[in-house]
């Protein structure tokens, strides 16, 4: 399934991808009526004046999140996720069907998203961070090198609900025996047991623009506004620096070694 | 209210403002149980099967929708919309009462989005784009002149609806009798007696950056990413020509004068 790595996507949770999750996805795939009970999707009517007149505007009450523009300095990449969506694949099914058309290929509702996470818990923001980088990503990174960038409010029409974005580094290379960011192997990827399947992938930095821009690849807009910030950014070289000029030219020759080698993963996390 | 208009923003809507909507809206705001019936909201539970195992997730039915990134070249400004959003509000009451403080102000909920509409007419995107900057911002620009750019999944967790972005420029200048990009006097702003009050507004081209990275100003990622996308393109000379340097020097130096002083708008939509 070579479609599945475009713009120099590489996947760094081998035995966690898109193929393994098509191959234990599926094949029923039913909408049922919501029976009012959802701890995720809470619809209400809110109900208000506007010019002496009373107003009814349907909302959906849903829980504030983080998510984390993610750099690894020695693969030169940005560290995104991707995974099934349930409500993604719902919307496809529903205009194929009003279209007359077949239905639509699960892989078509693989989203790519920023490692993120509901702020659901008694921590400060920067530790849910710190806990979604590691659970979902398998990389340790420091506290204090997680720092807010921006604010988005997640469909103002309906959920309102805000979407606070931060920027960290990975660093440390890959195969060093100890330091702050090594990868897990099989994890970030989320709990398998409990229908998570979540594939890390590395995104090269200059394939930025170009994977933004294609259309074709369903994306949140948190991922595209934070991606083309810090690309530009690191760019400007107001956003720390990069690899060296000549791994750089070297890696326009013949491409980042470590993102065409295979990639030797060492766990880190308790099993 | 001058904290109405951060980051040198100005209206392009007088009559139809923050203020003026601040002063039709309220006091009453409450949430109550939605009926099952609403053509807005539609909640339901998606049921697949996962590694052998049915899960569920629960997901909300929603329209797609366009958003335009639009820059107004004799204003050297970025047009963008805002208005209040009652799950906004609701979310940030919500969040108030967790937290044991006094109810937000209603201000903290208008919310600053692109010119965007839902996809729910059969014409193409780039005519419902043409006619949402029309009745939205009051611009008539040509339909050869709206191009695609991204697509956004809006709400991947939960809605999954694609949010797809263009870009187009308005010209023409204010001051000219016949042109293809004139204000409408009072209108962009949506209808009143419909319950909508958009204030158009224009962001000084410099001040994109700042703008949208202050947390405290609520706005849509939509938003975010686009005028991100833009202002770099426009800077790196891949999107079209700027206003003269010339220009550029004396406001840098002075201000745009057609964004301080008082513009003088004509309608050109029928009445």
């Amino acid at each position: 399934m070579p479609e599945a790595y475009p713009h120099g996507l590489k996947t760094l949770t081998p035995g966690n991808t898109i193929v393994e999750a098509l191959n234990i996805l599926g094949p029923g795939f039913r909408l049922v009526p919501l029976d009012g009970s959802s701890p995720y999707v809470r619809p209400k009517a809110a109900m208000y004046d506007f010019n002496g007149k009373e107003r009814r505007w349907d909302v959906v009450e849903s829980h504030s999140s983080v998510g984390v523009i993610l750099y690894h300095r020695e693969l030169d990449a940005w560290v995104i996720v991707r995974q099934f969506r349930p409500a993604v694949y719902a919307t496809l099914l529903r205009e194929a069907e009003a279209a007359g058309k077949p239905k639509p290929p699960f892989s078509a509702a693989f989203t790519y998203e920023l490692c993120a996470g509901l702020i659901d818990k008694s921590k400060s923001n920067a530790e849910i961070c710190q806990e979604e980088i590691l659970e979902e990503c398998g990389f340790r990174v420091p506290l204090e090198g997680i720092r807010e960038v921006a604010v988005g409010i997640a469909s103002a029409g309906t959920q309102g609900s805000p979407h606070i974005m931060y920027y960290a580094e990975a660093s440390g290379g890959w195969r060093l025996a100890v330091d702050s960011s090594m990868a897990v192997a099989g994890a970030g990827g989320g709990l398998v047991g409990h229908g998570e399947c979540i594939e890390v992938l590395a995104l090269p930095f200059h394939h930025c623009q170009p994977f933004v821009l294609d259309g074709s690849l369903p994306k949140s807009p948190g991922l595209m506004f934070g991606l083309t910030w810090a690309y530009f950014n690191k760019l400007n070289g107001s956003l720390g620096g990069r690899p060296a000029a000549a791994k750089e030219e070297a890696e326009a020759a013949n491409g980042n070694p470590l993102l065409t080698e295979e990639l030797t993963l060492r766990p880190v996390l308790p099993a």
